[in-house]
């Protein structure tokens, strides 16, 4: 195992009607919140009105931002900081899933900084200071409300990148399953294929020993395995929801990547996709993943799978180990299928014309593309080709 | 799953050479340390003197109370705040095992208490403050570096009682693996032992359907299973050590207990006996949970004991249903033989004649004794009979 810290200051309130403890997060800690929300879905179903009802019997005005999209703009991310500045905004509230609190994040990061907040993702300059921030999720997918870290695209130069500083934690994050309720089946699909493919970043690595770390990411996936498609089946399920939101969760905030390597190559190939595409990233990943599998599948790699097999997947153990391999990538591909999500990027309008600049862009943006094992840009565009 | 608040925020060091965080973590917060320790191994192997250094670097002086015993004495909790006020004391760093942790955490909030501190443990008083503490860690077993509980025993009333707050909460834990290679056989053994318990009480529930936490507890369980062994066989070895350690952390940190019911009967009842006799937690927790687990065995507690040998033990699905449980609880008494513990309390000196005793007390302190089954005082006689 290597050396590592681990540190989650964010408490999480799980549970039923858990929007409550919102008053005793912000009561005396901010006079001015500025909302966050996404495209309208908050509000509809109430959530917002819930949120907004919690502010007022504690006293706090607020202002807001709505409207943030998916593969979340940096455009936006400047609107709100203009936002804070000018309305003297103490306190960044993320209502929604990943994007709009990927957004807050870089808001609260850009408020407290003076130059462009895309420094923090092009220029690696460390964040020194944030505006404190919570959330209240609705989608079970990112792990956002748990970690350090914030993906936004800047549209007119086709760039998605990832930026992270402590300072960004949530101080609190709401997970109420019931919440995730209204998401359509697609979107949960989606939702469970980020938090496998979480997962799979993490687990996937030279032999590590770290072994704490690689049972429990067998545990998260058994968890998206069980109730991924009974979320899609019966979206009021709390059961299902609960777990697939706590899982989410775990899947990305330390527990299972630290004191080991992860691989992140999938995600690396992915945000390239939507970085023009705009497709979503869990049905993104859950193309990408399966041909990565195959295509990284080699003597080298042989152990993880069987392991990764067995224990996630239940392949007998008396088989042949490249059995038992290919069977694992198989019951992925199968699985998310399964989940009725499509298995092709030439499904999802991604053109073909563009798979040499996404693999030259990820190798020119990460200083390795995965660590399982190394790509190059032909191995990115072998894979690219694969899932077309 | 049910409703919880999940928060940790004790920031752990992980790994070798990890004591150099102390620097980072004690500069600037504080100018006069309490350094509490246990009966002179943290001496002997020059694990003492790695502290005093880089404290010594980062012009902090300190003050000491060594000695703490295992089932620690509410005297020293006295003696140590009677140290932290006369000397001026705003910060105790605990460096040892959980014995001296929570002497450390019992000294943080008797001193900021007007009033007896035992208080806390009899009289259900909530602790309103605490000096802030640290830890580093010498010993895997109770987790105490990473929640919120203390365990003393008040001698001459043959009481060992628990008391718990957010405010005792280690502010961070530096965990080297490399510091646990002296432990003996003997009490590594036990350790593992108590690991294993603390999972074991959370585990066992009704249903629950927290199915995240069950699956990660099965996981933590698979570490002892594999590690425990080798940590005892071959002291040095970094991986056994830093898994068996990391385990230890997570066992009862929130993660597999927050979101269900746990049964701590064990517990409950190994706290008598050792209140009593003195003897080692983990060992009396070994001889006490498979006569625990053989009593509680029923059709409504089945299904349980089923996912528990399947899933932990990897016992074959295809036998019958009360075989493999039957099969669940040989399996945890035949290991905690092969690490060499002791199986019965005669072997241990413990005396029949104050199981009626035992049994009364535990009653008696807590509200219900077990919740997976509760147990009458009959039933707690007949558990220590059984394990006699």
């Amino acid at each position: 195992m290597q050396n590592f810290v681990f540190n989650i200051p964010t408490r999480v309130h799980f549970g039923k009607g858990e929007v409550r403890a919102l008053e005793e997060e912000l009561e005396g800690r901010t006079k001015k919140v500025l909302i966050v929300t996404g495209q309208g879905s908050v509000k509809k179903y109430g959530i917002f009105d819930n949120v907004v009802e919690t502010l007022k019997k504690a006293g706090i005005s607020y202002v807001e931002l709505s409207g943030i999209k998916p593969n979340p703009r940096l455009k936006s991310v400047y609107k709100g900081i203009e936002i804070c500045r000018k309305e003297s905004v103490d306190f960044i509230l993320a209502v929604g899933g990943g994007s709009v609190i990927d957004t807050s994040k870089a808001i609260a990061a850009g408020t407290r900084y003076e130059g462009d907040v895309w420094d923090f993702f092009v220029k690696n300059i460390p964040c020194a200071a944030a505006l404190p921030l919570g959330s209240v999720l609705t989608l079970a997918a990112t792990g956002s409300e748990m970690n350090s870290y914030a993906v936004i695209t800047k549209e007119d130069e086709e760039r998605k990148l990832a930026f992270g500083s402590p300072f960004v934690k949530p101080v609190f994050s709401i997970l109420d399953p019931e919440y995730t309720y209204t998401v359509n089946k697609y979107h949960t699909a989606a939702g469970v294929a980020d938090i496998m493919a979480h997962v799979f970043e993490e687990y996937f690595s030279q032999p590590s020993s770290a072994y704490v770390q690689d049972r429990m990411a067998e545990a998260l996936l058994r968890v998206c395995i069980r109730y991924g498609p009974r979320a899609c089946e019966k979206p009021r399920d709390y059961e299902a929801r609960a777990n697939i939101m706590w899982a989410s969760s775990l899947a990305l905030n330390g527990l299972l990547g630290e004191g080991k390597s992860g691989d992140w190559a999938c995600h690396s190939i992915e945000h390239e996709i939507s970085a023009i595409y705009d497709i979503s990233h869990g049905v993104g990943l859950a193309i990408i993943v399966p041909n990565w599998m195959k295509h990284v599948l080699s003597s080298e790699t042989l152990e993880k799978f069987v392991e990764y097999g067995i224990n996630t997947w239940g392949i007998e153990k008396k088989k042949k180990d490249i059995d038992i391999a290919n069977a694992s990538i198989e019951k992925t591909r199968e699985f998310f299928n399964s989940l009725g999500l499509p298995s092709k990027l030439s499904k999802v309008n991604v053109a073909a014309d563009r798979f040499k600049d996404m693999a030259r862009a990820a190798i020119k943006t990460h200083p390795q593309v995965g660590s399982f094992k190394k790509l190059s840009e032909k191995d990115i565009i072998q894979i690219l080709t694969e899932s077309f």
